[in-house]
C-alpha cells in the first residue's frame, strides 16, 4: 500500500538526504579500473581461488563504477544515528500499545503482488528468472501484511508493526525525492472491532510520535472517504468525473482555488458546480465542519455523508477521550490517491519551513510526514474473507531530512563515553594491557569505550583520536598513579581556566566507574 | 563474505526455525483461487482501478500461491521477539565498543559482487534486466563493507556493526538448514593498527555477546593460516595438494581421524605425511599449543608457523588483559572454508545439545554459530589501496534455533503491561472513553497498554483477552469506584486464596501509575 507518496514535491527538505545518495552516485562514476594489487600466489590454489584465478580473470579486461545503484544509499555517520533514534522512537510508541512485529521477506511470488498497485505495477522490481519461482521485491509492507492475514486463518485480529525498506523502479529525481529504496515504518490493527476505536488509536500513535520527537507544529488532515463520495455526489458530479474531480481537489494544498477550478472546468466539469464543491472542500476545522455537514439543506440529505459524520463524531469522541485531538484539522479537500482506502483517510504534515528550490523561495508544502486510512477489502483479495484494517505509514526518509534541516540532529554518530589512554617518561611502554584491563572493566560495567589500538600511541595522538570521535570522558593511565591504585578521569574539552577538574582528578580505581557515571552526560 | 557456512549440517537445533519456514511453504502449495469479494462499484472508476478494473482482470483466469518464496519465512510471534532481543543484545555490546552502523542497499551493481565469491558466484540472486543498470541481491555484508571504504577514501580507520539479511540462490534443504534469505550480523574492524589488538577486542566481544546471552557452554576455536600454511609445507604436502588437504583438515570435528586420513590418501597423500600432520592438527589447547609449535624440531624451522606463533603469543597476552581467554581453544585443526583470510580464523561453537534427526539420536556437530577471521586484501580488490580488516559474523537464526532449544525463550511475544476494563450492572455503558482515558494516562507513563475495541465488552471477555495475550496486570473500573476517584488493580492469575491482592486492591487514581509500576515484573 502507497500511503505516503513518494512523488510529492519536498525539495529543499529533502535535499540534505539526497545530496548523499546522488552526490555519491555521482562521485564515482568515472570509471575505476578494478586495481588490483598483483595477485599473491597463495597456498591454496588448486580450486579457483579468490585471489588468483578469479580477480586474474577480472583483471584481464574488466573496468567497473564504484557506487551504489542508482536511486539507493548508504547510511551511516549522523544520519544513521538519526535514523535509529527515528526506529527507536516509533518501536517504543508502537509497543506501548501493544503492537507486535511482523517481518516478511523482501521479495514475494510475483503473482502474490500483481494486480495489486493498478499502473504503478510497472515501477515494481522482478527477480530474474534463474529457475524456479518467479519473485518480485516487495512495493510496499500493506500487501504483505494483507498476504500474512489470509496465510494465517486463524488470526482474526492483529496489531503489527514493520520497519523495513520497499522498492520501486521508478526514475529516481532529486527535486522530487524519488527514491528507488526507502523506508517504511508501518502500524496496522486488523480485526472487526466496534466502529473508529482503532481509528482513533492509530492517530493517538501518529500525535505519539511526533510529540516524542519534540515537533511543535504539526497537523494531522483527517477525512472521511464516505463524506467525499457524498459531497461529490451531492453536487451532481457525473460518475465518470469522479475520480478526475477528487484528483483535482486534492491538489487544493499545492495550487490555488482559481487553479483547482480551471482543472475542473478543463475535465468537463460545469462552473457552478465547480463552485458548489469550491465552497464546500475549502473548509477545514473540527467541530464546525461536522456542524456544516449536519446543517447544509443539500449535503444534510446524503446518506453516504451521514455515514461518515457518524463515523467522525465518534472518532473525535475518541480522539477527546485520548486527549489527541490539538493536531486534528477536518480537512475536506483532502482524497489521498490511493483507490483501496474505505473508511477515514488522514495525512501528518508540518509547516516547519518554506523549502527553497534552486535559490528561489518557493510556496511549496512540504508534503506528507506520514499517512494512512481504513481499508476494509484488501486481505479478502487474497483469502475471500476480509478482515479490516486501519493503519498509518511513517516516512522515516522525510522525516529525517526534516529534522536535519531543522538542526534537530545533533547527536554524536558515534556514541562513545570514555577513552581510555596512557602516558609516561622515558621507556614508556605504552602500558597496552592496563588500559586493556581499564577498558574490559568499564565494558563490564557498561560504558562505551574505546582506546588507541598503537602499542606506544602519544598522548597528544589518544587525545586528538578521542576528542575527534567527541568522546567526552578520558581516563589516563600513569605508571606510578596506576601502581597507588589510582587512575586520573577528565571530561574533555573544558575551557575555564578555573574549572578545578580542568586538568582531571584522581580516583580511586575502586571508585572509577561511579566517578565516571557522575561525569557522563545524559546517564541515570 | 562468507563467514558462517549455511551449509553445515546442524538438523535438530533447525528444526524449529525450518519447521516455520517449511512447513509454511507447504501448507498453501495447493493454489489458492484468487478468490475475490465481487467488485463494489465505487466511486472512483474512470481510471484502472484497484478493486474494480485491475483485480476484475485477475479474477477472470488467475489463481495463486499463497506463500513465501521458497527458502524464506516469515518472522513473528516469539520468533520475531527472540529475534530482537539478540539484535538488541549484539548492538549494545557492538556499541559498547564504539562501533557505529552501516546499512547498505539489499542490491548491489552486478559487477561489483562478481569475482568476489569464486564458485558460489552461481548462488547470486540477480535482479531482471528492466533497462538501466544491472543489479544483484548482497550475498553477504562484507563485499558491501569493502565496497564502502573503498568509495570512501578518506575513511581510513572503521569500527562498523551491520545486521542485515543476505541472499543465496541455493537450494533450500530442510536437513542442512539452507535458507535463501538470512541475517547476517557482522563487526568489523578495518584500519592499519599494531598486531592483533583489533583482533583480541573481535574476540573479546563474541565472548561478551554469548555471556551476556546467558550461555554457560561455548567454545572459541582458534587458528592462524600461516600457522596452517606453514604446518602443511613443513610436512611436505605439495603445493597442489594443501588446498584439498586443508579441506579434509577442517572436517575433523566431524569426523574420526581415521577417516580423515582415508580421505587425505585418497586424493594422493603419502600415508606417513598424513601421519605427521594428524599428529600436529589434533593438538588443541592453549599455551601448550604455543610451547609445541615453538619446541617442535621441524615446526620451528618453519617461518610461516614462526610469524603466527608470535601473533598467537600476542593475541593470547591481550585476551589475558581483556579477561576473555576463558572460552578459547587453539585447534590446530580449524581452517575455515574461505580463501581470504590472511591471519587469525575463529569459530564459535557449541555443544549444548545432542540433536535428534528423525528421532534417532545422531552425533553430529552442532556448528558454528558466531566465526570470522582477518582479511587484509578484500578492500584493496576495489580501490586498489588495501585495508586491513578484522571481523567476525552471528549466525543469527542458528543462535535463535538453538536458544529455542534450550528453552531460553520464555519471553512473551506480546510484550503488554496492562490491560484497561471496565465492568457494570444494568444499564452499564461500557464506560469506552473512561478507559481510553485511563489508557491514555499509562500510555503517557511509558506503560503498554491495552483494552478492548469494543463498546460494551463483558468482563469475562476483557479478563480472556487479557490473559490470553500474557498480560501481567489488569486496571478495573467501575463507575461507582471511578466517581470516588479510585480504579481496582489486579495481577493476573494469583491462585493463591491467601494473597490479600487475590481480588486486586482498589487504588487512588492519582496513583494509579506509582501502583501499577511497583507490581510489574522486570520494571525499574
Amino acid at each position: 500500500m502507497q500511503r505516503i507518496s513518494p512523488h510529492l514535491v519536498c525539495p529543499a527538505l529533502l535535499q540534505d538526504a539526497l545530496r548523499h545518495t546522488f552526490a555519491r552516485s555521482k562521485i564515482p562514476s568515472i570509471p575505476f579500473r578494478a586495481h588490483i594489487a598483483a595477485p599473491r600466489r597463495r597456498l591454496y590454489s588448486q580450486a579457483p581461488s579468490f585471489f588468483d584465478d578469479e580477480m586474474a580473470k577480472d583483471d584481464k579486461s574488466k573496468s567497473f563504477n564504484l557506487k551504489v545503484p542508482k536511486g539507493t544509499r548508504d547510511w551511516t555517520g549522523e544520519d544513521a544515528a538519526l535514523r535509529d533514534r527515528l526506529f527507536q522512537t516509533v518501536t517504543d510508541v508502537f509497543k506501548r500499545h501493544g503492537a507486535t512485529t511482523l517481518d516478511t521477506p523482501v521479495f514475494e511470488l510475483k503473482e502474490i503482488l500483481s494486480g495489486k498497485y493498478g499502473e504503478d505495477s510497472k515501477l515494481i522490481y522482478d527477480l530474474q528468472d534463474q529457475g524456479g519461482e518467479l519473485c518480485s521485491l516487495r512495493y510496499d509492507l500493506t500487501v504483505p501484511l494483507a498476504r500474512w492475514l489470509a496465510m494465517n486463518p486463524s488470526v482474526q485480529s492483529f496489531k503489527r508493526y514493520q520497519i523495513a525498506k520497499v522498492y520501486r523502479r521508478d526514475q529516481p529525481a532529486m527535486t522530487k525525492g524519488r527514491m528507488r529504496e526507502f523506508y517504511q515504518c508501518d502500524f496496522d490493527i486488523a480485526g472487526s472491532y466496534d466502529a473508529m476505536i482503532p481509528d482513533a488509536e492509530v492517530l493517538k500513535i501518529a500525535t505519539d510520535v511526533f510529540d516524542t520527537l519534540g515537533w511543535e507544529s504539526y497537523t494531522i488532515k483527517i477525512n472521511h472517504r464516505k463524506i467525499l463520495d457524498g459531497m461529490f455526489k451531492a453536487a451532481g458530479v457525473k460518475e465518470e468525473l469522479i475520480r478526475p474531480i477528487s484528483s483535482a481537489v486534492d491538489k487544493l494544498d499545492k495550487l490555488p482555488w482559481s487553479e483547482v477550478k480551471k482543472e475542473m472546468e478543463t475535465k468537463g466539469l460545469p462552473a457552478d458546480v465547480a463552485d458548489t464543491i469550491g465552497d464546500w472542500v475549502q473548509r477545514k476545522g473540527g467541530d464546525d465542519i461536522i456542524e456544516f455537514l449536519k446543517t447544509n439543506e443539500v449535503l444534510s440529505q446524503s446518506e453516504d455523508v451521514s455515514k461518515g459524520v457518524r463515523d467522525m463524531e465518534l472518532l473525535f469522541a475518541y480522539l477527546d477521550a485520548f486527549g489527541a485531538r490539538k493536531r486534528i484539522s477536518f480537512d475536506l479537500s483532502l482524497a489521498r490517491g490511493l483507490d483501496y482506502y474505505t473508511g477515514v483517510i488522514y495525512e501528518v504534515v508540518t509547516e516547519g519551513s518554506a523549502p527553497r528550490v534552486q535559490g528561489q523561495q518557493q510556496e511549496v508544502g512540504v508534503g506528507s510526514v506520514a499517512a494512512g486510512g481504513r481499508y476494509d477489502e484488501l486481505v479478502g483479495m487474497f483469502s475471500g474473507k476480509p478482515i479490516p484494517c486501519v493503519g498509518i505509514s511513517f516516512g522515516i526518509d522525510r522525516i529525517i531530512s526534516i529534522m536535519k534541516a531543522r538542526g534537530q540532529s545533533t547527536q554524536r554518530a558515534k556514541d562513545v563515553d570514555a577513552f581510555v589512554m596512557a602516558f609516561g617518561g622515558k621507556g614508556f611502554t605504552g602500558m597496552l594491557t592496563d588500559r586493556m584491563q581499564v577498558a574490559q572493566e568499564l565494558w563490564a560495567a557498561g560504558i562505551k569505550t574505546e582506546f588507541s589500538y598503537k602499542l606506544k600511541p602519544k598522548l597528544p595522538q589518544q587525545f586528538k583520536q578521542a576528542e575527534s570521535a567527541g568522546v567526552p570522558l578520558a581516563v589516563i593511565l600513569g605508571e606510578d598513579e596506576l601502581k597507588e591504585g589510582k587512575v586520573k578521569i577528565k571530561v574533555l574539552g573544558i575551557k575555564d581556566e578555573n574549572n578545578p577538574e580542568k586538568d582531571g582528578v584522581l580516583v580511586d580505581r575502586d571508585s572509577m566507574v561511579a566517578e565516571i557515571r557522575k561525569r557522563l552526560p545524559n546517564t541515570a
